[in-house]
């Protein structure tokens, strides 16, 4: 007998995170009102069928069980009822299986010693049978490989996921007029625990990021009120019900350090919380420790910002929106490749954005966002190497491209329509926003490239026994072409319309034929960054633009993590460490606990909280102020993927003198490239794939592993094969 | 105090509808086995916004219901929790409440003196604020008014909607070898219920249109087991799992007359049924009844079968497919309009077909049955003069005929594509349906005629205030114009192509640049349905095609229904008459108590109950079975609005000679028309609208109220102006 094969739950793909992903963005609560989306939200597909032939050398029992009524079909014959189990005579066979399931997406688990529900069985939503002259029936359908993660037993159900909890008590907790102000140390996240209930009334509970916002009972942006009869306990913000018992879990999650709960005396005798977050394996993820505490304080409070907003997707901040933003992700995707490689949250999150067709907006209603989540595709792929994953995705790619494309303008150019919303940033300077931006341009520049290398990429790897209805090679050949020629039009009708000598640099927008010479560092840093300035210009952009003190400051962590970035790709890391240390420490020395949605050094106390005309409105809690994470690990550790899954990979330490002693750890599909720097040694250890050591020395530095060879084109730079996995790796350089 | 306004439920138009559907489409079952459809299901908008502006003479409370979790804003301010009363004060208000559901269509109920849910709010999907770079927000969501029925009290969920019931007992009952064997008298649908259930063991339930079914415990197409344990009864298709009790009600209904129930001795003391029926009013229904007793039974069967058809939807047939499939719905809607005027179920069933965007596939596979579906929303506003449908659904009439015509071939015709399916009709014999098929492109020409008139007439009609987001008069103008250019030139080419001076007829199609000159009833019938065919044309299709014996005979109802109704449009009623008789009448001596799916005359015994290779394949109550009740009403009757709604309409009844003493009412949206036909006299009375009475006799008809005048194109052909409602007009005639 041999081993019996791993079955997991399968559904549609992409129908799990549309369905979890409606659940998510509709958790947000303003004052205790539910506040949803501005956008569609899709549904999961109500009816689908899963298939799968097989030939069996042994009989066997198979054990059905799924989420919905379903239907049984053996070698074309349908069998009566929902059959929980089935035997299967040695020999050839076909199942057809056919969910049906409104509430949640119909999914399915089948378990045998031979036949499993796995990534090999194919699914639709619409089988299309029809029947010729002849009588013939024909099934016309296009069939995908199904969606899964690891939902390996019965029990598992799909629709049951959560995250997880544990018990957190507050560390301080103090009476303030009629109510009780707890402190939960640092910013959290989960389910507040009223406890030792005792007598009747109605309890308010008011949470802060801070203390002045829960103690604002009429301002703060969260509450929640409890009433608590002789019977039972209900929730007044969702109207549940439930048991009376002595202790009282709040049905809904929120976001908060503070909480200032007002009740009759005695009524409450003390909180709890139960803080919900992600698991992940310490010992998979990144590190990063220097001999800068201020630094490694950053990379924590970063750490710790980026946990808490990855949860069943990435989030933009925990207390508002709670919602999955695409400019905000491609961020926290990028800083999780350097500390959990939660891949599955970042295919859901990529997923969920996307949705279904027709696509009706932009994703999150944003021009931008649509242009990011192209290149967030690309991102994944270089750096997991799931090649699977574009192939399920590519035609919803190409659909929402189909978008993008029939609203540009007439010289192809993407100018912001009526209702497109152009965001760039929140800035604090007049910054028009309507006509040609140069910035959109270089984003749907990126998105157009990205399209071309997914089609090749995939045209390049073909699937052995593609399913009915799939793309073939010749799609994906077409596409190939055509992205590319749109992708060099773009670019060169941007860079010819947008580049001014005079001003070096790429100027702001074209509006009624005119072309406004306003200089920003929006498109200019991404021109840097996506590689579409030539070596001479971005050194005009560095000089010019960049550390150039009359361009306008950028006030969002949001947009410095691509400011640094570009700054890192042209070589000035020791700069930006001191940015770091003065941005990121500068809210940390403001007692942050985890980073903030936006920062405006020369602001005082209370004004730190304020955003949107509300004195609480900003969030303390927001992904991209998690940026340091990708950067310390990127730029100063230095790894990169250079091949799609770390096949291959560089390694490009910042120098030595700017964080002194430093060990840290990047994580790769293989596991997790391990790295030590001294004075004048490195010593590092990688699992898998092939690299590359860079390293800028005065004289050829030597290995116990390998021989250094001086760089063709740079002097003074050195390069080692790093082709050892397993191995450590002790280099000596000065 | 002034009356409180009238409330309903309302949700995002057409989601009940899909989510309705999928109820329904998913209840097939086959020998126990569930038996979803083929084609894609849709799903209802999980998050909707509602809305609605308004000013408060004086202040009032109004209430809140909602089916979802939702949210409430009143003058742009959220409020807590979930409202389930608001005080409003007198002044200008704007509430925008949330609903978010995926079980079922997140639908709302507000109910105040003067504030209600009704036709007049507005709902959106997709609000898409946007933000700019002013910091002032945008909504820029496409807004339309709601969906709404009748559910018009809080408690009338609209989820919660289900059709009536009433219990029937058999008419006797035998014992069969091991079982019982129950006949229920006709044809009837409903939940069978098992009664005195006294023990254990398994009841097995064989279902049968015929006695032969019922008692083949192998063939029989549909069948019920059920467990009684010592605590509980399980139905074992579904699973589902109830009280011990006496008398136990199956949970999934089925179609049937007879019921063999097989159980141990003494477990079923007795069965009764459920009968579930779509109420109607009899008073509001239409009536035929002449001098010969055969086609007075006809027409009764006939109703009997439409209404056992006419559900939450009208279906196929009631025991297979009990699918909507728009083919046999269009049928079943023209034939309402001559018996119960259930415009709602009407609505109901077009907006289930068309279900969302984007559209995959045609409607229920079938490229004849998405052509007949934009014929049924002409026909709908013809007889309904429902404008405001056609503007609800225009939008999705537009989507889908986009594409039909993207997938046109070169030459702008409908060839079928690989996954098309072309049904035309059951033939038995060779029939090629590929290619350009005549039939084909004489049905498209009235689906663009029909996008053409529908443009046209919204344009003539503007909305007050029309919603944000709504098609505008250039919009429709732009279409009328494109439409009608389209179907003119469909219309020139496929005459050009396919009529053949030497056949007398259209031939059938066009492959691989040859014309097929096989001749059938199909397109030549349509031709002349259509209009598409001129008055020579239509004399030499009649001759050489229509009534020719050597052309294959058609052996379904469902295209008799367009035989007899193109030949009594040539004036051949005497003629239709005998057929009726022959072949409805065959069905009846055949012992039919409803209409059946095929009928052949030269079969014999159990033949007539096979179909698809199976031998109880056949469905012995089709809804196209029972067009004798349209082709008596429109026809015979003669009566047919000319004008949308009824606001004029035409009565040309049929020769006194045909059917001797006749007595009939048609329904119209103002109430019935009631007419009573004698010898030499005719009475009639209307409601409203203007009619016209058209009598061929041999010299001017006199009348109680007007004046008849001789019809200046047809000799002995004199027409009475109907301008006096409510009023019995007596006509005497020779």
């Amino acid at each position: 007998m041999g081993k019996i094969s791993k079955a997991t739950w399968i559904w549609y793909p992409g129908d799990f995170e549309v369905w979890l992903g409606n659940r998510f963005n509709n958790r947000r609560t303003e004052r205790g009102g539910m506040f949803p989306p501005f956008w569609k939200q899709d549904s999961h597909w109500a009816t689908v069928e899963f298939s799968k032939s097989f030939i069996l050398k042994r009989s066997e029992t198979i054990f059905i069980t799924a989420e919905g009524s379903y239907n049984l079909m053996l070698d074309g014959k349908l069998l009566f009822g929902q059959p929980a189990e089935l035997y299967l005579k040695a020999g050839e066979h076909r199942l057809n299986i056919k969910v049906h399931n409104l509430a949640s997406p119909p999914a399915l688990f089948v378990q045998g010693w031979n036949v499993s529900t796995d990534a090999s069985w194919l699914v639709t939503y619409e089988d299309k049978i029809w029947i010729d002259e002849n009588g013939v029936a024909h099934g016309s359908g296009i069939y995908v490989h199904p969606g899964y993660e690891d939902f390996d037993t019965p029990e598992q159900r799909p629709s049951q996921y959560c995250l997880e909890r544990k018990t957190l008590t507050a560390i301080s907790v103090k009476r303030v007029k009629r109510g009780r102000l707890y402190d939960f140390g640092r910013e959290t996240f989960g389910y507040l625990r009223l406890k030792k209930i005792n007598g009747v009334g109605t309890v308010n509970i008011y949470y802060g990021e801070s203390q002045e916002e829960a103690l604002d009972m009429d301002h703060c942006e969260t509450l929640d009120r409890v009433q608590v009869s002789q019977d039972d306990i209900t929730d007044l913000a969702t109207g549940k019900t439930s048991e009376l018992v002595d202790e009282y879990a709040l049905p809904t999650s929120k976001a908060f350090r503070y909480v200032y709960v007002v009740a009759p005396d005695q009524l409450v005798g003390d909180v709890e919380m139960d803080y919900e977050f992600t698991p992940y394996n310490r010992y998979r993820s990144g590190k990063f420790h220097c001999s800068h505490n201020d630094l490694n304080k950053i990379w924590e409070v970063g750490a710790y910002t980026l946990d808490l907003t990855t949860r069943e997707f990435f989030l933009d901040g925990i207390k508002r929106d709670r919602w999955t933003w695409s400019g905000d992700a491609i961020q926290s995707y990028l800083m999780n490749y350097y500390l959990r490689f939660d891949s599955r949250c970042v295919r859901r999150t990529i997923r969920q954005l996307r949705g279904k067709d027709p696509v009706t907006a932009h994703v999150n209603t944003i021009m931008d966002y649509s242009f990011y989540w192209f290149k967030s595709v690309y991102d994944y792929y270089l750096y997991t190497g799931d090649l699977e994953f574009v192939r399920e995705i590519y035609p919803r790619m190409r659909s929402l491209m189909d978008y993008c494309l029939e609203r540009l303008d007439e010289n192809g150019m993407a100018a912001g329509q009526s209702d497109d919303w152009i965001f760039v940033d929140w800035v604090d300077f007049p910054m028009p926003k309507r006509g040609v931006m140069c910035f959109e341009q270089l984003l749907l520049c990126k998105a157009l490239e990205t399209m071309k290398i997914c089609a090749v990429e995939l045209r390049s790897h073909p699937q052995d026994n593609p399913p009915q209805g799939s793309l073939g090679n010749e799609d994906y050949s077409a596409d190939a072409q055509k992205y590319e020629k749109l992708f060099r039009q773009l670019l060169e009708k941007t860079r010819k319309v947008f580049w001014s000598d005079k001003h070096h640099a790429f100027m702001h927008n074209l509006e009624r034929g005119h072309v406004n010479e306003m200089v920003t560092k929006f498109p200019n840093m991404f021109a840097i960054l996506y590689g579409y300035a030539d070596a001479k210009e971005k050194q005009q952009i560095l000089e010019h633009v960049m550390l150039n003190d009359k361009i306008e400051k950028i006030t969002t962590p949001y947009m410095r993590f691509y400011e640094l970035e570009a700054l890192c790709e042209m070589g000035m890391q020791e700069y930006v460490a001191r940015e770091i240390k003065d941005y990121w420490g500068g809210m940390i020395r403001q007692g942050a606990t985890s980073f903030w949605e936006k920062y405006i050094p020369e602001e005082q106390g209370v004004q730190h909280l304020a955003m949107y005309g509300r004195p609480y409105g900003k969030s303390l809690c927001h992904a991209w102020g998690a940026s340091p994470v990708y950067l310390l690990g990127k730029y100063f550790l230095g790894v990169r993927p250079t091949s799609p899954g770390y096949a291959t990979f560089e390694i490009k330490p910042a120098d030595y003198s700017i964080l002194g002693d430093t060990e840290g750890a990047v994580p790769t599909p293989y596991g997790k490239i391990v790295l030590k720097f001294r004075r004048g040694q490195i010593s590092l250890k990688f699992e898998g794939g092939q690299g590359e050591l860079v390293l800028s020395c005065s004289r050829r530095p030597e290995s116990n592993i390998g021989e250094f060879f001086p760089d063709k084109q740079m002097k003074g730079c050195y390069r080692l094969a790093l082709t050892e996995p397993k191995q450590e790796y002790i280099i000596d350089y000065c």
